[in-house]
Parts: structure tokens; C-alpha cells; sequence
């Protein structure tokens, strides 16, 4: 007899065990691997949290210089994956662009044995940021970029191909944060996705292209666009305010605010907030932040809603030159890590994930003949 | 406070509603909006079946004609699609085509908004054959064939784009009845896969693409291939019975038989295995047919396991002329109709689907400098 769920959407249901990270539980609210999420972003450069997320541990000196050399030496994509890349035109949603990326780096080279898990994995980790720039600059630029360059981490090398010139220090600095930020979170619906997947014993590039799939939809990775299009309506904080009243009056979904797990507040929202405002001063932006900070002042105010994780990565991003409609792929780029960790580790113990229906349809009935049908 | 399941892979665990199929519950153990799968192979072709789950209700004759119509005038590929295809290797795993081909479709012909699921899902179904059609014959005869025929159905088109010819009646009777039985199956890994990420209230061409990736896994549909690779092997039904005997011996793994919901029999065997009956005395087939029947008769006398649908399917698709590789891919443009109509039943009711994990990992502990970690 099936056991029915006191709420829909499996929420509060255990799916599986996990020791890659804790969501509300311990620290600040969010740790990878037993380390509290700020403590991370604070001592760590993104390879190494890929690093812990992907093989276990925090590597010592000798394992991240060899782990960046392997991951700088594997930028490169093969002349057929291009080739897609450039008959995608400029309005596709560059979502569908990583999904579709993904899916044909499969096609030419496929994970043929879970043995091949850790090398498969690396590869995506040091090339989506070309799969992204190659198209984004091809198809708007109508530029044929080298993607193949010595930038020294995976934030710089994607800003270095998406700007065509290596970014200052503290633009690469925030993307590691950033990059670290998102890494991880549990089973949130994409990373379920892939461990759904994964419990088939499919690929390693399905569970990736259907985690990218779900990470599309706009209720779980395009948050922090939709942040961007929400502040940037704003002339200044006195706008901002009272705008954002008039939304709350009207009953408007703001996006960027509350979380489905944390209840009180989003730990990578401190980290993120504080790194926007250095980038605010760097650049001397008088608007963006402050009218972000606005924002969040409101929410409280008026909600008792604190900013996720998504709500000063868009000023953050933009701040850096990212176009909006990136943000979302940069998620992707460091997601991968956590999607790829939990489908070696549904690999390792599994069972097929198939869950039971509660039946709402019709009663059994007979096929009429098609000359008797309404 | 989370609950713990009792079992691993959410087995028996309701993960949601669903008026689309019952399995293992009523008449001979699978119906689809309420009509047993036995009266719908009897009666219908796969079009009235698509139609029933897609759009709720059997079709009266102008419904059908008019569906039928709609699905003919959506056979072509743009070119963009075709430059992909041609651009995978021969040797390329065939879901991974349907894969990417479905993903880059996505990028063409995005779904903006969900009212035209519909028609994004009629699409699919009318160009699947020529997606996977089209790459094939490139890859493996060097020929671009022209994917839009005449032909009066799916399973006709498939063979006549296969073979370069219209296929014998009995050909596409078959396909009829392989594609019904295929459609749906309740929360299967690879629908259960479509469901989460319509949960985040994605496009359904991520859906689907997801869904693919899940379906590609040699727990899931795989089967009817690994039937084949077995049953081909024996001369005759005696040395089948003395290897069948050797494998269960030996504990291997023996694929096309039993089932993780149906306990007694697989209802779509029975219908499968009347139509491969038909097709070897129709091809003259003296090994293969009476081969399989006696890998059915050792199963169940040694172990009580019955032959679900895939195991006759592999002799059946075999004697139609298809290529062992393509089996998992025709289970593609059946399951789409189900897995499309479980993607609208979601959006149609819908919250993020997000269980919660069981934490196995490290207690808490501090991030060491660099230089002191081992």
C-alpha cells in the first residue's frame, strides 16, 4: 500500500542519502563536505571547493596546481561541437545553449564505463565556459573565439572569452566566490534530476543535460536574472522603495527573496552582498547597489523576506560586465560540480528511482468503436 | 522533522497524481485514461492512443484524420537540425542523437510559453523518425534522405525512411501495436525524470530532453536490446535452453524478464508475442521466434520470471529489419506521448518538486590552510 504524502512536490521526504552538503542544518546553514560555507568562500579558490566536491577532499598545494593544469589543458572543444554551436542563433535561450552543448559533447565523447566518471566530469567543468562564450560571441559578435587560453581559473577564463581581455584581480576574485556560492545545495530539483537519471546507470553527460534542463526553469536557476530585471528598473533607492510598495500592494512575485529550505536567512547572501558593494565602489556605481540594498530594507521591512543567494549576485554580475541573460550558464559552470558528485554517489549505492501515483483518472472503461465516438 | 523512507529509490512512495495510466492495478494490469491496454491494441492505431493521452480522449474519425494531417505536415527537419545530425559519428550511442537532436530542436523552435504545448509536443512526435532516421542514413549509408513522406503513420514513416521503401502492411500493423504498448507507464524513471523538471516549470523540450537521458539507462530502456544480443546467439531452441540453464547457473544478469511493479505477468507481452509469431511466419523465421519461446519457457520454469514487454519486441523489431541499436529509440517516439502528457498533467498542478536527503557525511570542520592539508 502506497504511503500518501502529507505535501506535494516530495517535500520533507528523505529521496536518498547524501554526504556532500548540509541545507539549514549545522555552521552558518550551508556546508559542502562538513565545511561551513563561509569559511570556504573566505579561505578558497573555486577549484578547490570543485575540487572537495568532486573527489572528497581539500586538495593540498600539489593536488590543486596539478588538478588546474589538467583542467587548463582541457578548454579545447572539438571542431563538430563549434560547428552546433554556431548554427544556434542569438535569441535562443543560452540555457537551451548549455543543454544542447552538453548533450553533443556526448556524442563525441561519450562516457563509455563509470570508470571514465572523474576524467568526463572534468572535461565539462573546464569547457563549459567555452560552450557558452564560443556561441555568445559567435552568435553576437559574429567572432570565432580562441577558447583555448592560460587564464589561471575557470572565472577568469570565462570573463577573459566573454570580454576578450583577462579581467582585473578582483573581478576573478569574485567570480570564485560566486562559483563557490553555487556549487552545491543538496536535492534541489536539478540535482534530483540528475540522480533520477543517474539512477538508471545512464551517462554522465544525460544526468548533466537533464540537470541543465531543470536548472532552466525559471522557479529554481533564473532567479538572479530576474533580480537584475527587477533593480535595474530603478533610478535610486527612494524609486526603488516606493515601487517596491506598489509591488507588495499588488501582490507582484518578487523574485531573488525567500528560500524553500532556509527560513530565517540565505548564508551566501552575507558573502555575495559584501563582495557586491567592493565591486560598486571598484567601478563607482551609485545606483545598483544602493538601490539593491533598498530592496532588501523593504522585503524585511514590509515581509520579514530576506535576499537568497540570487539577489546581489545581479548586481554583482553586472557589475563585472556580465550580460544578464548569462547568469543563469554561470550557475550551470558551477553546479556542475555538485550534479556530477551526486550521481557518482547515486552510482556507488544505487536503486532505480521510481516512485508510486496516486490515480485521479477515469474509471476502467471500454473502447467504443471510432464510428461511435463524440 | 524529515520522514525516512523504508526503501531505497522512493519505491512505493507517492510522489504525486496522475489521471493518465494505472499499472498493476485493474482489467489486465495497464491502462491508459482508463481503457485496458489490450482493448487499445486490439482496436486502435497509435495515433488514437497519442491522442488519447495527449489530449484526453479517443478521437472520432475527423479528430484522427485531422491529427493524422497535422502529424504529416510536421515531418521536416530545418536545416540547422540537419547540419547537427550530420555532424554526430556513426558509432555515436543513438540516444544520445535522439538526445541532442531533441535539445537542438529546443533551441529553433523554443517553446515561449505554455500554451503551446500542444503543439510543441504534436511536433515531436510527427519528427522524432526523421530525427533518428535522418542521422542514421547519413551516418551509416552517407545518403540525406528527404524525411517528409507520405506515408499514413508514424511506425510507416519510421520504416520507410529506415529502408527507403513503404513498408508491408503487417510491418506497420506491428508498429502500431509496438508504439501503444510503449506510450505510457505511469511514474517510470525516465516520466518521473520529465516531471521534475516541468516542476521548475521549464520548457518541454528540457523536459524531454531530460526524459531521454533517464530512458538511455541500461536499467530502463535498454532491455529490448539486450533481449536481442541474447536471443542471437542460440542456433535453436535446445541450445538455448543448455545456455539459458548455464547463465541462471552463473547468477548473470538476464534482461526482458520480470518487472519492478508487475509480479505475475507483464500484460504486454502477451500482445507482443502474438504479433512476433505472425511476423516469423511472415519472413519465413525458423530460429529466432521458437528460440525465444523457449528462453520464455526456462525462465519460467527455473524461476518463476515472466517475459516483460521487451523481450519479444526484440524479435519482433528484428524480423521488420531494424537495427538492434535502434530498438531504445522507436521506445523514444512511443514514450514521448506519455511523457509530453505528464509534463502538461505537472504544469497543470504544479509545485517544485524538492525532497530532502539524509545526511551521511563529515561532522563539521574548519577549511586548513593550504600549506598544512595532507
Amino acid at each position: 500500500m502506497a504511503k500518501v504524502l502529507s505535501g506535494a512536490g516530495l517535500r520533507g521526504q528523505v529521496a536518498g542519502k547524501t554526504a556532500l552538503s548540509t541545507v539549514g542544518k549545522t555552521g552558518s546553514g550551508l556546508t559542502y563536505r562538513g565545511y561551513d560555507i563561509k569559511d570556504l568562500a573566505t579561505h578558497c579558490q573555486f577549484e578547490e571547493v570543485a575540487y572537495l566536491v568532486l573527489k572528497g577532499k581539500l586538495p593540498n598545494q600539489s593536488e590543486l596546481d596539478a588538478y588546474k593544469t589538467k583542467l587548463k589543458s582541457l578548454r579545447g572543444l572539438p571542431q563538430a561541437l563549434k560547428d552546433v554551436l554556431e548554427r544556434i542563433p542569438a535569441d535562443a535561450h543560452p540555457m537551451d545553449v548549455m543543454r544542447t552543448g552538453c548533450s553533443m559533447l556526448g556524442n563525441l565523447e561519450t562516457e563509455k564505463d563509470f570508470s571514465e566518471q572523474d576524467d568526463v566530469s572534468d572535461r565539462m567543468l573546464a569547457c563549459f565556459p567555452s560552450i557558452i562564450c564560443y556561441w555568445y560571441r559567435f552568435s553576437h559578435d559574429g567572432v570565432r573565439i580562441n577558447v583555448e587560453t592560460d587564464d589561471d581559473s575557470i572565472g577568469a577564463h570565462f570573463l577573459n572569452l566573454l570580454h576578450g581581455k583577462k579581467p582585473r584581480e578582483l573581478f576573478e576574485q569574485v567570480m570564485h566566490i560566486s562559483l563557490i556560492l553555487y556549487a552545491e545545495h543538496e536535492f534541489n530539483a536539478s540535482t534530483f534530476t540528475a540522480r533520477v537519471c543517474a539512477s538508471t546507470l545512464s551517462d554522465m553527460h544525460s544526468c548533466i543535460t537533464g540537470a541543465i534542463g531543470s536548472l532552466r526553469g525559471p522557479l529554481h536557476g533564473g532567479a538572479n536574472e530576474a533580480a537584475m530585471e527587477l533593480i535595474e528598473q530603478f533610478d535610486n533607492p527612494d524609486h526603488a522603495e516606493r515601487e517596491m510598495l506598489g509591488k507588495l500592494e499588488r501582490k507582484e512575485k518578487i523574485m531573488g527573496f525567500g528560500h524553500a529550505i532556509y527560513s530565517e536567512s540565505d548564508p551566501r547572501n552575507d558573502i555575495i552582498k559584501k563582495w557586491s558593494e567592493k565591486l560598486a565602489k571598484e567601478v563607482g556605481d551609485k545606483v545598483l547597489y544602493p538601490v539593491s540594498v533598498r530592496c532588501e530594507e523593504v522585503m524585511w521591512r514590509e515581509k520579514k523576506l530576506f535576499c537568497n543567494a540570487d539577489f546581489f549576485h545581479a548586481s554583482a554580475y553586472h557589475f563585472m560586465g556580465i550580460p544578464t541573460k548569462l547568469f543563469t550558464p554561470i550557475f550551470v559552470m558551477s553546479r556542475l560540480t555538485g550534479w556530477a558528485a551526486h550521481v557518482m554517489e547515486q552510482r556507488a549505492d544505487n536503486r532505480i528511482i521510481r516512485p508510486s501515483a496516486e490515480y485521479v483518472g477515469e474509471e476502467p472503461r471500454k473502447v467504443q468503436p471510432i464510428a461511435e465516438r463524440d
